[in-house]
């Protein structure tokens, strides 16, 4: 890690830096999902959203859960919970100087994992479809950060 | 995207920071406002938080879900969705070598927005005050998120 | 933040690096933590899930929450809300060029408060530790935030 001002320039992190846009849009889309969800399923959390439907008990009805809004709600929270340690580890695997090559598997493996966890979610796919594109992306997050620890650890 | 190691001095980096800063302040504010309204409205999710209001029963009643408590837990999470992306990609739009003045406009109108949003959910103000909050700092990312790609884009 | 290129090289920088790995790993076993009381406990939110202890009515019975399934939930989504802060802040403070000592002490205590937090959380340890543990990591992100608004302000 000792010449990172060199490396900022480098196409590992240009690569990281186009990874980490698509996978921050496709977490993104989840709202949209969720937005989709409860328009189509008329299932909302908050009363000031239900007013168009009416007044009174007749909006009441509305505020509920529906199972494909949870489903895309978890799944949105899922992402959250992968995609932050991708995005921090990855910045400082990205400065670490790691092979061009070894750089574009680890961003590609995650992100094509991320979304076929999406895909695998919201269909939704027989386990363990959804468990295995996790564990992919856990799995490289994890080989990221044993390279950023090996090559600068400071304590 | 060339000329990173110089960008990083640029103002550009600086309003980023800045912005940056104090949008993440006010989403760390949101656990003081979910802490106070569990604390007035006696609501907890553990029974360790109880144990000052009695034993037994008496401490098990205030185990339970208040609608202030939650719209304050929603209005944590959305800021999470959205500023989770925002840091992430704005990050890489300030490296990416933008004119000041459009750099600013971005982080200000995003900020204003994120603002705007949490006052549109705690009041509750009616919609759309809080959908179209919400869909300004979505807009503000997608266009920063379109400008890294077209920048410097590295499949 | 006049030198930035410069600083990037710093032992602050690899300490910011060093530490913001482990705490994201540490977040990162919340997921598996999760994972082991819903095996354990038989609690799932997925019908997909369940799939593996049979048909219909008797696989139905496992969808259900747990309250330790619940409790490392909670814990994981306050890892989320308070430690995206501290990597979007920390970053920008280890490149506001801080004294290494005074780095070196907001980081291990964040790291070490947020360590203790989920110790607390999943113990459950009685309050106030849990508590404290939690404001001794929001202290450090509010004393890093002051310092890296004050050192290069640019609204």
């Amino acid at each position: 890690m000792a010449e990172l001002a060199q490396l900022i320039d480098s196409e590992v992190f240009l690569a990281y830096a186009t990874y980490t846009t698509i996978v921050l849009f496709k977490m993104m889309l989840m709202s949209l999902v969720t937005a989709f969800f409860r328009m189509t399923r008329k299932a909302f959390s908050n009363p000031e959203d239900t007013a168009t439907f009416g007044k009174g008990e007749n909006a009441k009805k509305y505020l509920r859960t529906d199972p494909d809004v949870e489903r895309a709600r978890r799944g949105h929270l899922n992402d959250l919970e992968n995609i932050v340690p991708f995005i921090g580890i990855g910045l400082l695997y990205a400065l670490s100087g790691p092979a061009l090559s070894t750089a574009l598997l680890h961003f590609r493996i995650f992100v094509g994992a991320r979304i076929f966890h999406t895909i695998a979610y919201l269909t939704p796919l027989p386990q363990p479809s959804r468990g295995l594109s996790w564990l992919a992306g856990y799995a490289v997050t994890i080989s990221m950060a044993y390279r950023v620890l090996k090559t600068g650890l400071y304590l």
